[in-house]
Order: structure tokens, then C-alpha cells, then sequence
């Protein structure tokens, strides 16, 4: 079995190694660019930590993980369109950097091309991996235009913000690891059962990062903390503080909802409301929930303990609580 | 053999009956919007009439002619944001009449689902119909992205603009047509001859459009005549005139061509100019030689002579003479 960084590494050696030969050259300059900013490759991990799992030989599994990766950085070229966002990793955005229309196309042959490397998987799991791999595509779709509807909402519930938090974010870590399983010769109901490993880590993912953008510590969160506050983003504390606020707190929350003239009051005016209402322990409550499914779900996968070893890490640190 | 009125009955009919009922229903709604908003449904036609050129069952290929009817819209939609198109078919754009941002997530989810009826063909040709129909996807960007560097530069050749439209718009019936001359039960050698004839077929087409574009009749030609000529488009016609002008004609040419304050005018002179260079007649040897490779290509393909008659008139009324 590898490591979480020698499979990193690998990842990024066939990032490297990719070089678009076809022209014009201004079409696939910007899939270079995009895919060269880094990260932390999680979901092309995923697949070939789920390939290992199963005995398969990740080699074999290279060519669909950086189909994944492909496939979630042309998400990433089209939502930051939509998103008129500037920055990516501190670096400009391909819209930014050349134009939109260059953003659009580049980012609809960076899809032709995730496919082209998904269909290299053998002839007898071809049918299921593109099935997979298309309907986490939609789900993907979907997510991401009911964020985009939730913007214009002010009656988000909690029920549609986790399903649409499960479509943009998890089912894609979701469908990675179900691919990788098919790759390293699981049986479907094996595989199956990593998807819903998967789906659920996805979520508690999700419900951690929400958690972080108010409390976490600014020099280990990626993003500027109080992000989500100052964008009135829909997230699970919000949602929650919504439900739970009433007599001053509710008008407390939502004078501070209404105004952006003073960022840094407004992020500590929110905060202090989350604290009273302990809307964080809330989150954490269901993050763990979340997070015990998918150890449930692994724990039935019926590959050798020490096999999973890599993936309950990665669920059981979602566990430790960072104070 | 059904006749192509039957084939787009049975095209319309099924584009009809497709109902999207995921959700949210914004990021589907402009798909059914756009698919209904008609035309000649030249391309999933031409799959079903490869298919039963080879003895197969239309009713086995429509899945596959719907996604690339599918596909052919979702290139439309994108391009008609980069385009900044108003109009498509006298009625509104996707962007015009949502917004950019449904415009470029629905086209994305619609090329999903063009690629979920493509996976639905047998086992046997699973494979090969994706290569196929992914390389085709890359050929399309390819030449939209080629016609955009255009726009900017003036010395454009012959060769390149040929194989600009090649891409756009020729690959995209030659794959359709090898699609579905392999679902009909082609061995792979006469599948590429049917991808030869589209190819040159679409070549064809599009000098046709070329040169209707100055000299159609308005009531029959769908677009505004002289439109290329009003946006300096580099056709072939103005790339073989800048070719060809010398002397005043060249000064005349290249006044027009500067001046965009008499549309009425600038059509007149610029036609002119082709007239005076015979760039039409120039055009037509063209077109009736990329014909005559179709035919070619056609020959060859060892079927019964009576089963290419449908595909031998598409070409061959190309070769007769409007005038």
C-alpha cells in the first residue's frame, strides 16, 4: 500500500507528464494552467486508495483519477464564471487571466478529455465507471445550480442545504472511490459500499469547513475565515442560528444579516450569536453522525482491516475536536 | 428505408416525449426550451439513415441520434454566450432569456446527458461510439476556438479556414454518421467510409453557406443575406477576394471592409468585388469537389446502390446550381 503522499505524488507526476499537443494551443493552455495550481488532490487519491484497497494496481487506476481530477477542475473553470471569482489558489482565475469564452470552451474539452481518460478502464466494468461517472457529473450539476438558487433564498432548510451540499461536494468523492473500487476488481456491492463511504465523509467534509470558516484557526484554514459570514452564505450554522433565534438574538442576527458596512464587527456580531445559540456543537453532532456512517459503511467492506487503515484516518481526524 | 421526413418525425417525436424531471428544475428547463425550438435535425437523421443503410433498426440508434442532437444544441448554447447571440431561431438565447450562468451549467449538464445516451449502445461497439463521439466533442471546441482566434486576425489562409470548418462543423456529421453506421451493424472499414462522405459532405455544406450567405435567395436562405458580409467574416469568399484583389479592387475591398456606416452599401460593394473576381464560381469548384470525395466515399461503401440513395441526393444537390 502507498502512502497519502506517495499517491500525491504520483498525481502530480501525471499532471506533469500531460502535455496537450493539439491546437490551437489556446484551448488547452488554460487546462495546463488550471490543473497546475495544485491542491491537495483529494478525489484522485480517493480512487486509487480505493483501487489499493482491493488489491488492484494503482497504475491501472492513474488514468481514471486524473480523469477525476480533470473533471472537478473544469467544475471549478465554470463556477468560478459563474462566480466572478478573481482568484484560485491566489493565482487568477482562467476567466480572469484570458476571457470568458476561453474559460467556457477549455473548460467543455477539459470534460471531453475527463471522459477520454475514463474510458480506458477495461472492457468489463466500461458501461458501469461511465454510468458512475455521468451521474456524478449531473449530481454535480445539480449542486452546484441549487447553490446558485439558494443565493436568491431566504428559506434555505437544513433538509436542501445537505442535499445540495451532498450533490456539489460529496457524491464526486463519492463516485470517486466507487470507480477505484471497480478499477481494483470489487464486486459492485463492495464498491457500493465505498460510495457510501464516500458520500458520507464528503458531507462531514462539508459540515467541517463550515464549521472552520468561523472557527478555525486563520493560519490553517485555506480560505479567509468569516468568509461565509460576510457573504450571508446559507451554511449549516446559518441555517441553524435561523431556526434556533428568537426575541433579541433573532433581531440581533438579523440586523447584522442586513448590513456589510463594517466587515470585522459583523463577522464578530455573527460569531457571538453562533456561540450563544452553540450552533457549532450542533454541527459537530451531525458531522459525527455523518462521519460514523461512513466508518459503518467501511467496516462491512470485506477487505482486510489494516486495508482500510488509510481511509478510517481519514474519517476518524474529523473526529478530533480542534479547540 | 424510411423516408427523412419519417426520420424527423421520429427525431422530433422522441426529443418531444423527453421529459427531464430531475432537479432543480432551472438547470433543465433550457435544455427542453432549446431542443424545441426546431430545425432540420440534419445530424441524428443522418445517424439513423447510416443505421439503416447497414440493415439496422432505427429504433436501436435514436438514443444515439437524441445525444447528438443533444450534443449539437449544447455547442449552440455555449456558443451563443461567447457569440453574445440574441437570437436563435427568431426567439431568445438560453443566456438572453435565463441568464449566462443557466446558459453555461445547463449546456454542461445537457453534454452529460448526451453522453448518458451515447453509453446506452451495445457492448460491442461501447468503446469505439465514445472514441468516436469524444473526438468529435474535441474537434468541435477545437474549431469553435479556431473561428474565435479568427475574428482577430487578418491573414487567415485558405487551408486554415478549411480546416477550421472541417472541425466545427464537417466532424460533427462524419462522426454521427460512423456512429451510426456501427450501431447498424457496420464492420469498422465502411463505418469510415461514412465518415469520409460526412466529412466532405459537411465541408460542402459549408461553402454552400458560404456563398448563399451573398448570393442566396433571402426568402429561402434562413440567415440575413450578407451577414458574413456585414461582420467581415473570413468565408471562403473573402478569403479567396483578399487573395485575388489587386490594384483599385484591392483599395475598394479594403475601404469596405473598414467602413460598417452603410450596411445596404457595403453588402452592394463587396459583392461587387466578388463578382468582378468570380470568387462565386471559385467557390463552387470547391464545394463540387469536396462533393465529388463524398460520392466517391459512398461508392465504396458495399451495400445495395438502391440503400445510398437518400445520402447520394443530400450530396448531390449540392452540385445543382441556384442561380
Amino acid at each position: 500500500m502507498h502512502s497519502i503522499e506517495q499517491l500525491q505524488y504520483l498525481v502530480n507526476k501525471a499532471i506533469a507528464d500531460t502535455k496537450y499537443t493539439e491546437q490551437p494551443a489556446e484551448l488547452y493552455e488554460p487546462i495546463s494552467y488550471l490543473m497546475q495550481l495544485g491542491g491537495k488532490r483529494m478525489r484522485p487519491v480517493l480512487v486509487l486508495i480505493a483501487t489499493e484497497m482491493f488489491d488492484g494496481n494503482v497504475f491501472k487506476a492513474l488514468d481514471a483519477a486524473i480523469g477525476i481530477e480533470l473533471f472537478h477542475n473544469f467544475t471549478l473553470m465554470h463556477d468560478d464564471i459563474m462566480d466572478k471569482a478573481p482568484l484560485r489558489r491566489g493565482k487568477p482565475t482562467v476567466h480572469a487571466k484570458w476571457n470568458e469564452s476561453a474559460a467556457i470552451l477549455s473548460g467543455d474539452v477539459m470534460f471531453v478529455e475527463a471522459y477520454k481518460l475514463m474510458i480506458k478502464v477495461d472492457d468489463s466494468i466500461l458501461r458501469e465507471v461511465l454510468a458512475i461517472f455521468s451521474d456524478t457529473a449531473s449530481g454535480v450539476c445539480q449542486g452546484q445550480q441549487a447553490d446558485m438558487n439558494f443565493e436568491k433564498r431566504n428559506d434555505v432548510s437544513l433538509p436542501e442545504y445537505l442535499e445540495m451540499i451532498r450533490q456539489k461536494t460529496a457524491v464526486l468523492l463519492a463516485g470517486s472511490m466507487q470507480i477505484g473500487a471497480l478499477i481494483g476488481g470489487a464486486v459492485p456491492d463492495q464498491a457500493n459500499l465505498l460510495y457510501e463511504f464516500g458520500e458520507n465523509l464528503g458531507l462531514a467534509f462539508q459540515l467541517q469547513d463550515d464549521i472552520l470558516d468561523v472557527y478555525g484557526n486563520p493560519e490553517k484554514f485555506g480560505k479567509q475565515v468569516g468568509g461565509d459570514i460576510l457573504s450571508n452564505k446559507k451554511t449549516f450554522m446559518l441555517i441553524k442560528a435561523k431556526e434556533l433565534a428568537i426575541g433579541n438574538t433573532r433581531t440581533e442576527l438579523d440586523k447584522w444579516l442586513n448590513r456589510s458596512d463594517d466587515p470585522f464587527a459583523k463577522i464578530e456580531a455573527i460569531t457571538s450569536v453562533y456561540n450563544l445559540l452553540e450552533v457549532r456543537k450542533l454541527a459537530e453532532v451531525e458531522m459525527e453522525e455523518y462521519v460514523n456512517k461512513a466508518l459503518r459503511a467501511l467496516d462491512l467492506i470485506s477487505v482486510a482491516r489494516s486495508k482500510k487503515d488509510l481511509l478510517r484516518g481519514f474519517a476518524e481526524q474529523l473526529l478530533i475536536r480542534e479547540n
